[in-house]
């Protein structure tokens, strides 16, 4: 029986879903509409193109093999029509229909199974005015527009609302290759509050720094006031940034009114609620992309994802189950990642702060190590945060930072929070393992070691803690002194090769808190110390990871 | 309680052991026993000190801060005795004691629980004799002897005899900073058989040649004559090889003479037999590293598979199970990597060959893909293979070749296959994506459907697979087909763009074998051709696998 299936929204997921429904049913009618007359855009590439990483726009539509994803090579390549340039008004979810509004005027189609692929748009901010200098960055025209503006050498200042994964991106494409000015605002505290804990995200906010961005954590924005020459951002915190552009990255909400109009529910998060299937609440309508939500595999809570891996997979499941196979679309993980000058970001899983928002009896280790073997000459330091959960020892997410293999570490995590691992079935992980790919032992092993002796008492502090009420020991070597000194207070110095010989110089009449390069020596003599009766912690992550995310701060 | 355990051999595995059983159990004795003075060498650093990546060989027992891991370090820092310059000359497992020949003359020792850490020797082929143009690349008097022989100008020319993940660094080693003649020898018709097929195995042999290596394979050495000037290498195949030296990297062999003598039992493998604890046969005796046998976890029969991750793995487990914890080494994939020249080789589980000689129905598929977005400019091929069992679709092994994110993605694979997953489950996997760091959909999930699709009948043909009996199809642009010409014969053009409206000119007189770049528009058009009645399949991995594998051979 052939059916004719109608998906609204040529982007990742609709498009994803046609072409493989073709495949797996030829016979079938398969027509994608889609308001845009260019589409398939691969939107993620938008901020380094406006970098000028990449050359041009089309290239976001290319295929890997140089064609261009137009309404004729979906036709040719593809067999399936898309109607560009219409408009979908309304759906009439009892008689199968949809009205749509094309360059021809208003057209009424018929469907038997309909797919709902609207994507997402711009968080607009209250106190945001629209006007031309103040933009946000989600579709092709705010590329080339402030494309344009850079090159005219109109912009020199610009404001951007918002460190999220898209502010954090357009920040570094304003200021590496244009070198324009750029302040950053971010409400939270530190950047990238959805993947990272303060603790990285203070490594973030160090690079973006010492590369010349502004930037303003803990300042929301209050209003944006545009004169003939610029614009004035007002914020909860400090004077207000004058600019000449303003750019809200205040992240994105799923376009659901379509299906609102037809009856089909949403779920908590204001997306289109579906189950496994990619269904909605009404019969023959589905969904699919950044228009859902999906159900995240740590909190078992829904979550709204948008995210170009999800929506790409979503689209290919949605064709397998309309063409009648046992495919699901999974819980996820959350993981992302992101590009920051030249340092790699990237999480999974629920960050300490949410995992305990979510009930979790969370706690978090953080380490810092090789991301090769360390006497290869390329190996980087990579930070790892690891969140789990005492009673279970269920690891819940893991916060990655570095210059180096920093990626690949949470796509293995990725798999393991999937399976729903412990933190000791972490220890034991296998890894291809050569000096000039990894060290011996897995960075991530490594984390779970910190991981278990935390919770054998081993105690591991943020590498961002106050260290009053403690006494602060060292016990790196002299010249490590010197060279990374602790500026937080007074500090005695015993190295670690010295401090089985010199205990004696120890007393008990407060705590002890430990610190090394890294964390690897520090814990060890917080082991040893609490052998010998002294109450002792260490500094996690160790001085590189607090004198790295502290820059010339504090 | 405390308990004496007296580890023999100060590697990995051991010293890993001792430094971890000493924090859990501050008031045992733990004493190493090790009959070299310089140890704890991280031998897998060897090639890059021939080739002067790492400069000195101290940095391969240097810790991150710099400490040279001798028998100072671990006594003040480790809290270990290492008794160095010390040979084990037996073991009385009833009463419980060992005799070793130190400085000093012999001694007898008492132990509680003993640990076999005695590693692995290299393997001596027929015909190898005793002199020192004939090495093997295992101690360190091995490097220091070659890099001398190289900086005196006396090593111009060097034969290295087997491909295998030593000979292939060796190799790397001896022509990239030296500029040696280096031909390179392996009995199996590829390098790395270990870890590749052919299809891979030939794109490593392609490299290999073009960075002026001279490669023999299929070529077993018969024998070696050596006179006053240099070495002659005999081979089953072609003119013997005269050079100034041979290196023989033929692996190695388990050193199981002292566990023989104690009455240890051994394994099919013919390297000391253990459970998941790391006990022997024989009560109080332990074995970990080089020495032992683990469990594939894919085939599920014992295999020698000496790695350093392991080592340190097994040493980091058997400290807590001799602590009495609840600890297990578990079973292994075998994940594996190796850097040739700027080529990235990585591969876990089995490889084809092995899965047939197992008794697996299996089969594989190959594929080519971008490692980043593919618009991202620093975006890589890298190619892949997959076997699985058509009937349970279970992954039965992964291997991955490319300039690229190509350990990233094995590593993936390996926590899935130790999961033992489907190709299905595979097709799912999330990942962290932005195009700086990875395509949309993660390789080895484009993998996966490639998989899926071969099983459900559009057939994925080997990179090197002849055509004769077929009328080849190529389905790319003209440009393409003009830059990388398909050359084993007739072939049929038809861009993939104009396949549908020119079906006509293709009969079904017999089978196709369709072509593109990378197999991705290839595949699709067998799919269908297929549903057009005709027999199609296509070159899996597409041109760009053959012509990089073949190179200017054939």
């Amino acid at each position: 029986m052939t059916r004719r299936v109608m998906i609204v929204g040529a982007s990742a997921a609709g498009l994803r879903c046609a072409a493989r429904l073709r495949r797996l049913q030829p016979d079938w009618g398969i027509t994608v509409l889609e308001k845009a007359t260019t589409y398939s855009l691969a939107a993620c590439g938008f901020p380094y193109v406006l970098s000028g990483d990449i050359d041009a726009l089309d290239e976001l539509r290319s295929t890997a093999w140089g064609a261009v994803r137009n309404r004729r090579f979906f036709e040719e390549v593809k067999a399936v029509e898309v109607l560009e340039g219409h408009r979908v008004l309304s759906i009439d979810p009892k008689a199968q229909t949809l009205e749509a509004e094309g360059p021809d005027g208003v057209v009424c189609l018929g469907w038997d199974e309909l797919v709902l692929a609207t994507g997402a748009s711009p968080v607009s901010l209250p106190g945001q005015p629209v006007h031309p200098r103040v933009r946000s960055f989600h579709v092709k025209e705010d590329v080339t527009s402030l494309k344009k503006g850079l090159i005219d050498g109109d912009i020199g200042h610009v404001a951007v609302i918002g460190a999220g994964l898209v502010g954090i991106e357009l920040a570094e494409a304003f200021r590496s290759m244009w070198g324009a000015e750029v302040t950053l605002m971010e409400a939270v505290r530190h950047p990238l509050p959805q993947l990272l804990d303060d603790d990285a995200g203070a490594l973030v906010r160090s690079v973006l720094e010492s590369e010349g961005v502004m930037v303003r954590c803990g300042a929301a924005m209050e209003r944006i006031e545009v004169d003939d020459t610029g614009v004035t951002v007002f914020c909860s915190e400090g004077d207000p940034v004058r600019a000449d552009m303003a750019v809200v990255a205040a992240g994105v909400k799923p376009n659901v009114e379509l299906a609102k109009s037809a009856g089909v529910a949403l779920g908590k998060t204001g997306a289109i609620a579906v189950d496994g299937r990619l269904a909605t609440s009404v019969p023959h309508i589905w969904a699919a992309g950044d228009c859902i939500e999906v159900r995240h595999v740590v909190s078992g809570e829904p979550v709204h994802c948008p995210l170009g891996s999800l929506a790409n997979r979503q689209g290919r499941v949605l064709a397998g189950v309309l063409a009648g196979r046992e495919e699901r679309f999974m819980n996820v993980a959350g993981a992302m990642a992101v590009k920051v000058f030249d340092l790699s970001v990237a999480a999974a899983g629920c960050s300490l702060a949410e995992a305990l928002r979510q009930g979790f009896n969370a706690e978090a280790v953080w380490m810092t190590t090789d991301d090769r073997a360390h006497y290869w000459p390329e190996s980087e330091d990579i930070h790892i945060q690891l969140i789990f959960e005492r009673e279970t020892s269920c690891l819940l997410g893991v916060q990655a930072v570095g210059r180096g293999q920093v990626v690949e570490a949470v796509d293995v995590a990725v798999q393991l929070l999937l399976h729903g691992v412990s933190v000791e079935r972490l220890e034991g992980i296998e890894h291809c393992y050569a000096p000039p790919f990894a060290p011996a032992l897995a960075p991530l092993a490594v984390a779970a070691f910190v991981a278990r002796n935390h919770m054998e008492g081993v105690r591991c502090m943020s590498p961002l803690a106050t260290v009053a009420g403690h006494r602060v020991l060292d016990v790196r070597l002299a010249a490590e002194q010197k060279a990374r000194p602790w500026r937080w207070g007074e500090s005695l110095h015993i190295p670690m090769e010295e401090l089985r010989s010199r205990l004696a110089e120890l007393d008990n009449a407060g705590p002890w808190f430990v610190v090394c390069e890294r964390g690897t020596r520090s814990a060890e003599a917080v082991r040893w110390l609490g052998e010998q009766g002294l109450d002792a912690r260490y500094l996690g992550g160790g001085m590189i990871w607090r004198c790295n995310a502290l820059g010339d701060r504090e």
